[in-house]
């Protein structure tokens, strides 16, 4: 199995942190998204362990919540050593609203409104990831108003390009995020903000882009950040405290992709950083690194009924099930590749190939092609592996389709994190 | 302007079915859907009258409410000549609880859930669109179940491919919808329906796909779909009363995109099912169509706050807007062309070129690229145009953005058809 949280048990049945997911459809029914806390918890101890132990003091990661968004987990990363990133007013209130000491959390986006940044304020947010001049602008303006000093870093963009999917690679000059290093706006930016009254500046971000597997880009962007946080130095006295180098490593969603052991990276790039400051003669800044997939995408399953199971003599099998791209949408924006097994009958001969497809109204409703697996019945329950990152906080009511709820597993019990999505929710904000 | 409902008042703004914009996000806030009632009838009335008109006795649209579904579409199109189709329990809870007739609608999809086909026969659903076999079974099983004779037409892929978006072509042969009729498969079905002793077949239903901006898909699968009634009639003795051919006509979205002239096509459509069915001397079935996009897309317009604006020396400009991929993922999804006007100053030189972006933390989150339009400052109200279809059906709480609400324009007055999502609601299913 590719993690190993996911197993078969004595009945055929996939098991999930130990649960037989046969049973979990049964209790909850479907579709159903799974979450097993003690791997996120695994995850977030294994990260900020090791930047502890590798990098720079103080450094720690923060969850990336944009991934996985609900209460839930901000009550459990809560007590752990781990700070958040937060994209939006409704993150900042979900998170706000779940307990979560907002002093630990950074708040990015390339686009935050006024009312986002007034909101942020009086939520307390404790650093803003200021992406650009208008933003600085409107935050220094609104501190004033509110009489407040806010911390913040600047995101500035290195110009790397760490050959992912092209919707999720962020770090090349041509960018919407962030001020470019290259052009010298970074720089500009910089002197703007150490010259506003009502801001302090802290440091600076920057983001490659996500599903890395090699630490060769998060030590490139270290090299060319750290250079830049010289030449900061040198040009305005200023010397940064805090460098976020963005984002977390990839994730495993199917046999091809590699197995990666996170120390081992952090130690690379940790390495590598340490020994640049040495060359500059620059005290070493605090690390920080924003996971989000790689914290929840493991964490998480899907659980499906199978519904129609259509065979076209001369062309090819469909499997439709009770889902599809309103509760994950990430094969209709990118064709990600996801594992699926027939969770009923888990250990049986892989004999039958098929296009998993979706319910709705939509041949681009597909959840992966070419699917190897015994062929199912219908009520048969279907597994999505890997579906913690980017499934539920990307999900629609598109068809009129409700929402699955999400349950937590740990050693312990499995709960209800998110409720199933009515009918009536569906229409509650209808005239 | 691409729609004649558009138009620039004397101040330079952008107005929509009369209504000044600027002035319609000032009064809601944006993000805004706008949706201008008297477009959608206008077009609702063409199709019935065009229908009427054409094509045999009792040939009418249905509206496709996957396009737009929320409870104010179905309280207008109730004494309209129109029928709907509905495509998941939500859209029939929608429709239903707005008081539309549930003897009008007909129920689509590819994988109708046993508790869907419940609740479908529960709601007193005209008529069921079966896919297939898995579905034949259960509607004659449910139907028995509850002393009911339920409706139905079937399904079949004519085999067209009408070179439109691959994830909007339905009606090639490998399809996760219908049975197909080249393979015999559809025959087959047809058999198995006419001996379910509690369903009552009245006909059948193709669909080639979306954004088609000629009748030949039509015609062509009219071609198809007649010499299968006459083949069915020969080998069962049973004479189809109705046909449904499908999808509705194109839409503009561009000024690239052709001016057609709805009646027409429908009457070159009819003309050529006409002469069909007397050569092969069969009754002339009902015709039906499936219009949704062509009815609501340019009854829609999204309105935005401009924020941050940035020029990447030597690299390009981005515009952000306070909305994007959350409340229209179709440049994400197909990389659909809008047209973008700053509703501002509609009339000032479109000198500046920007690639308009949402606020996602996440660089597919793009509306349009290289959009020519004056340069905007943060605050001023962006226009997206054509956004009534498959924007507010398909929109996401990615992350965590609230999603924005929908205000109805007709001649006498504006009002809420769907309210904002406040941020306590996003996290009202949340334990």
């Amino acid at each position: 199995m590719i993690c190993d949280n996911i197993s078969v048990n004595e009945k055929g049945h996939l098991t999930f942190n130990g649960y037989d997911t046969v049973e979990l459809a049964e209790k909850y029914g479907t579709p159903l998204y799974l979450m097993d806390e003690d791997k996120i918890l695994q995850h977030v101890r294994e990260y900020a362990a090791a930047m502890k132990k590798h990098m720079p003091e103080g450094s720690k990661p923060e969850f990336a919540g944009k991934a996985f968004c609900c209460r839930q987990i901000y009550r459990l990363l809560k007590d752990e050593g781990i700070d958040i990133d937060v994209v939006s007013s409704g993150e900042i209130y979900t998170a706000s609203s779940a307990g979560f000491p907002m002093e630990r959390a950074y708040f990015h986006g390339n686009n935050k409104t006024d009312r986002d940044i007034e909101f942020a304020m009086e939520s307390k947010v404790g650093c803003f990831v200021v992406d650009g001049l208008d933003e600085l602008e409107a935050v220094n303006r609104i501190a004033g108003e509110k009489g407040v000093t806010q911390n913040i870093i600047l995101r500035v963009t290195p110009g790397i390009d760490p050959h992912t999917h092209k919707k999720i690679s962020t770090g090349s000059v041509d960018s919407k995020f962030g001020t470019a290093i290259e052009t010298g706006q970074a720089m500009e930016i910089t002197k703007k903000a150490l010259a506003c009254e009502n801001i302090k500046l802290l440091g600076f971000h920057c983001h490659v882009g996500s599903q890395i597997f090699e630490s060769d880009p998060f030590v490139t962007a270290g090299e060319i950040m750290i250079k830049f946080i010289f030449d900061v130095k040198t040009e305005t006295g200023f010397e940064a405290g805090l460098l976020n180098l963005g984002g977390g490593l990839g994730v495993r969603y199917t046999e091809n992709d590699p197995e990666i052991c996170y120390e081992e990276k952090i130690a690379e790039v940790a390495s590598s950083v340490k020994s640049l400051c040495k060359d500059f003669g620059i005290k070493e800044p605090k690390i920080m690194m924003e996971p989000g997939r790689s914290i929840v995408a493991d964490a998480g399953m899907t659980l499906y009924s199978v519904g129609t199971v259509k065979e076209i003599t001369g062309y090819k099998n469909y499997v439709s099930i009770d889902g599809g791209m309103t509760d994950n949408p990430r094969y209709a924006l990118y064709e990600s590749p996801y594992t699926v097994i027939l969770a009923s009958r888990a250990n049986d001969n892989k004999d039958f190939t098929a296009s998993v497809v979706g319910r709705c109204c939509e041949s681009g409703d597909i959840i992966q092609e070419n699917v190897a697996l015994a062929k199912p019945k219908r009520g048969e329950i279907l597994a999505v592996l890997t579906t913690g990152a980017y499934n539920y906080s990307m999900a629609s009511n598109y068809n009129r389709v409700n929402r699955p709820p999400v349950v937590m597993l740990n050693s312990e019990k499995d709960y209800l994190a998110v409720k199933r999505e009515s009918l009536e929710d569906l229409c509650s904000l209808d005239i």
